[in-house]
């Protein structure tokens, strides 16, 4: 974890309601769920490798008496924390929107647009660019079956990037029933399913050739392998523009399920309706896996040119609601990768606000610099300091903070007459 | 802990806006540090009461051998629960800052001032109004042992409180040591000061018969209950303005020490250059303590007219850096109470901003629906909606999730056409 020093936290903010502006202006709305959860729903097999990441937090009240008896119960009954923990710290936004959305539905509209903007942790082990404690920034649509939800999602997240400069950016696009369907028609079987789908989720890492010799190596059914390199290797596997339905079915072995096409279609023509794009903003990739297992139908991934890696990505899970609700409701959500994106942009300029440095003399009046920091505030932020031996060091640290002006001021001067100069 | 829904989610967020707008003004930027931090900091002696309310974090890997040995060892060594837990969740944001200013104070300016917002949590019983998580919203100076600090830290939240629509707020103003002095020339003993002090908090709930009985029966030093109460009967004590010098010394016993009093009446002449106000909006009170152990100076109270209970408060806690730096650092903090202000506060209107209601029928093509949605945007942020059975009800319900404007359309219409209606 780490602390977060004033010039980058101006930066994130500035980011953060770039963000949430424009997915306010698509329909979406803000909520916010508590940081903690009970201990039992972060552990209901929904968060994937994730929930062994989970922060337990320590039940009150232990004594050591009841410590040492749980320690006995638990060599006994396997590995089960829940006796000494009863809640823990989120490590995604999705599971507790699911529980959000059981819990306050008669208070939200049929169709839900949720922004959710907020930390999360995972006790991942110390890496560089890799932190306990980071910000993930979610929309989701709760309630709507068809593409129109996909589609909202999708042109939503393009405008809030192109909003924080980064135009030109594509999603890629599958559909969970299309891996299933394609790897059914290869004659893989149902209980290989899950095995070949983390292979090929290496497709970019490893290539057609590691996939096919991991899949050997797993002793996957050999006629499934042998047709699925088959597959790999036809021509027109790489053609991925124009988006649309030709591009799909060459895209994908023969007789593709005309529903399932269908409704990468319609997602196609409704975000292309929806940017000013000259071309659909979208590239389908029948590779495309997405690790975590509660998706559904269709998954995407935010893909930019000036980048190698995704800056978000998200899927539909219309299984997860009904785990806590007891009734299906379909839903589609899409996760900005904000702390990806906070490293790759350039502070925001601040154009047009002025940030003034007001440099006293040791001997003005308290009370006299005081209205001549509130005359200041006229024109812009005003920081106080104390002239320094090393004028200059304290001007240039004054800049390197975001400042873009100063004064300076003796006792007596008037309120209002101080002159401003541009601070480089 | 709670879910927070769209209306107050937007309510709450526009009112931080606001309190982050003005501090910033007013030369403090903002920092955010790791809502966890290790256990022994935060069970280090400063976090006063909230230290027993702190939410341990389990340690990670322990099995149940480790469980029970920790349980038979914590039954050896006392209440130790820092081998089961090695990190917490914050119970505040002064401890935490603490530590930032120890671990940061290379990149910091000379005189440091923080803005700092966010959740801070406490395994409180679950009383109505009061939540475990919960927000604070915290300003604080580090390195300026002048009043200086303290009329910034003033004038700034006064400012904010004016921008929040509560304008008249005074602020309730002490020093610990003008307690301390006063204890001692009563003829409390020094060991009698922490016990003495607690009944002093309670003079507006059991007022001065109330204190004066409590002490007796605490068994304090008779002759100096006695001073006491004499004190307290004083006719004067009452006359609390206009802010200075007199009403100070007049309020106090008398030879009150020259240099706290004249801090004192810097803050004021400081606050009444930086107000607009025509009195000066501060109000010298002689029994405020207030809870915190660690105060070492000046302390403070935010009052507004309009309500019973203090809105933020406050203090000088010179002693605290130097624990985690190992060399004394003067600081003083305010905390706004933003949980009541967003309790208090009405909705903030968002004047100008058009939220509107696009009403489709169900045969309306997906991609003319996004289009529709998308020339409408050039107004407002604009929701979806399927035409209901029930318009009426469907146009009452978006108007209570804050939206102003509608607009209802067919299959063929062409975008840019569609009528705006007010929405009410």
């Amino acid at each position: 974890m780490r602390d977060i020093l004033p010039a980058d936290k101006a930066r994130r903010e500035s980011l953060l309601a770039i963000i949430r502006e424009r997915y306010r202006a698509h329909g979406f709305d803000e909520i916010e769920t508590p940081a903690v959860e009970d201990y039992a729903r972060l552990h209901a097999g929904i968060g994937g490798d994730n929930e062994k990441l989970s922060y337990n937090i320590l039940r009150r009240g232990l004594d050591a008496e009841a410590i040492e008896s749980i320690g006995r119960a638990i060599g006994q009954a396997a590995d089960n924390m829940a006796q000494l923990s009863d809640l823990g710290l989120r490590y995604d936004l999705t599971v507790p929107l699911a529980r959000f959305y059981a819990s306050n539905r008669g208070q939200l509209p049929t169709v839900f647009r949720a922004i959710q903007i907020g930390p999360v942790w995972r006790a991942e082990r110390p890496q560089k660019g890799r932190y306990r404690q980071f910000m993930q920034c979610d929309i989701d649509i709760m309630g709507d079956d068809s593409a129109r939800a996909e589609a909202e999602l999708m042109v939503a997240s393009l405008d809030a990037l192109a909003a924080l400069g980064l135009d030109g950016a594509t999603v890629r696009v599958n559909d969970r029933r299309v891996l299933d369907w394609m790897l059914d028609t290869f004659g893989f079987t149902a209980d290989e399913r899950p095995g070949v789908l983390i292979t090929i989720d290496k497709l970019d890492k490893i290539g057609p050739d590691g996939i096919v010799a991991e899949l050997r190596e797993r002793g996957a059914t050999a006629s499934a392998v042998d047709a699925f390199d088959a597959y790999l290797r036809r021509p027109q596997t790489m053609e991925h523009r124009p988006y649309g339905e030709g591009q799909i079915r060459k895209a994908l072995p023969e007789n593709a399920p005309d529903e399932i096409v269908a409704h990468l279609v319609g997602i196609g023509e409704a975000v292309a309706a929806g940017t000013e794009a000259a071309d659909i903003p979208l590239v389908f990739d029948p590779f495309l896996v997405r690790g975590m297992g509660y998706y559904t139908g269709t998954i995407f991934e935010l893909a930019h040119p000036s980048v190698s890696y995704s800056l978000g990505g998200g899927g539909r899970y219309d299984g997860m609601i009904g785990r806590f609700l007891g009734q299906q409701i379909p839903a589609v959500g899409f996760s900005l990768g904000f702390e990806r994106l906070a490293d790759l942009l350039e502070p925001v300029a601040d154009a047009g606000s002025r940030a003034i440095v007001l440099v006293h003399d040791a001997d003005v009046p308290l009370a006299e610099l005081i209205a001549h920091k509130s005359a200041l505030m006229a024109h812009g932020r005003v920081r106080l300091e104390r002239r320094a031996k090393n004028f200059k060091a304290l001007l240039e640290r004054s800049a390197t903070d975001g400042y873009n002006a100063f004064a300076t001021v003796s006792a007596g001067a008037e309120p209002g007459t101080l002159e401003l100069k541009p601070l480089s």
